[in-house]
């Protein structure tokens, strides 16, 4: 049975700018991997209003599941509930569990929940809560979609709360082996080698380093016995 | 006049699982903001044919300017060159100035241009190549599509080659500020500001060091004038 699909959608100005590197995706990908859930597609988008639903009413009519990133502090430049609201046709407004959260929280920490803060309490209609256990104000979670916060130890926080409420899949197995040759001198053998084993996905991920050429070859499958068959086989044939 | 527009199709099932980080990604962002181009969308697929050809797609109809990384190699799971024909509807076959300098360069290092490695002069009908300094098999351009390679060295010799071919825009512009306080502090007076100068980008980013929270202040545009004196107010708000 093939695993369930999941799409991410970054809300990331300055991503785009290349202002910063990305880290939630690499984090998102590596922890559905392990959960047996296959990350289909990323979509990279600016602070656009409208780029935010068109792209997230592709992904979400397309994949399983979507997760956002970024887009839902105080600021001006956060937009990505008003987005997510749009995408589903429902209306967006404080919500009075999201807005008790923040309350109790400002009060412990004796700053005021003013009207910026307050925000972050404008939630979508039907939506339900995710947890943010670094900073408070919470994620939410509409339909099949999971809109989570940008700030990486917010965003980690938050995919450590949504992961176990997903259905997974058999965790995606694999080995990697460096091969210190050309693929060109590879590709054949290898190539015959997916062929036998269509079950099973190999990759060829060719690297650069001190001016000579080389390949990771990496076999991913759910099947473990399958698994180190290919990769015994590909180490005969290039060992 | 607004800024010519690009966006970035990468194939990668190596960074969907997780196993690697992009740097590709990151590295045309850079380029393309100081060239005056604005990076608008990133889409990262799997090696999935229909799934490549869709994604061109949509890129090319959108934004002016689309550059792929990756699958151009001589392996099975290089499949790119035969997405990008299909996407246009041009035949994809080995074409003569791509074999030749393909066997020029394998003459010379004293490997075998066999059947794997001529995968790599298999170009779509109408393209134009990108030279490659770094491992000689050719990108190509098609249309407003830059095909490249995914191995990091030879993607930025690509892009190098590329982008002084484009028409740039004014080179964007931006100073960031660090402030120590919660955006929640700062949203309010800093949307009055971005209001202001709504002829400016401003963007907040948050960040959490040592359980504090502050934000980088980016604001962008292309008027210097105007730049500094935003600057200069942002520091008397919260300076």
């Amino acid at each position: 049975m093939p695993n369930p699909t999941a799409a991410m959608l970054v809300i990331g100005d300055e991503i785009l700018s290349g202002r910063t590197r990305d880290a939630n995706m690499h984090h998102l990908a590596g922890r559905l991997t392990e959960a047996g859930i296959d990350l289909k597609e990323v979509r990279i988008v600016s602070d656009d209003h409208d780029q935010i639903v068109a792209a997230l009413n592709d992904l979400r009519g397309t994949w399983e599941t979507i997760f956002t990133s970024g887009g839902i502090g105080p600021t001006h430049d956060d937009i990505t509930a008003d987005a997510v609201g749009a995408a589903f046709g429902a209306t967006v407004d404080v919500r009075e569990d999201a807005r008790a959260l923040l309350a109790a929280h400002y009060a412990r920490t004796g700053s005021e929940l003013n009207a910026a803060r307050l925000r972050m309490a404008r939630i979508p209609e039907g939506a339900t809560l995710i947890d943010n256990p670094v900073s408070v104000a919470p994620g939410f979670t509409l339909g099949n979609v999971h809109v989570m916060a940008g700030v990486p130890s917010v965003f980690q926080a938050m995919v450590a709360s949504v992961i176990p409420t997903l259905t997974g899949g058999a965790p995606l197995l694999s080995t990697s082996t460096r091969i210190d040759r050309g693929e060109g001198d590879i590709a054949g053998p290898l190539g015959a080698l997916a062929t036998e084993y269509a079950d099973l996905s190999i990759g060829s991920y060719p690297f650069q380093k001190d001016g000579r050429f080389g390949a990771n070859i990496v076999i991913r499958g759910q099947d473990r016995a399958r698994l180190d068959a290919a990769t015994a086989r590909l180490a005969t044939l290039f060992g």
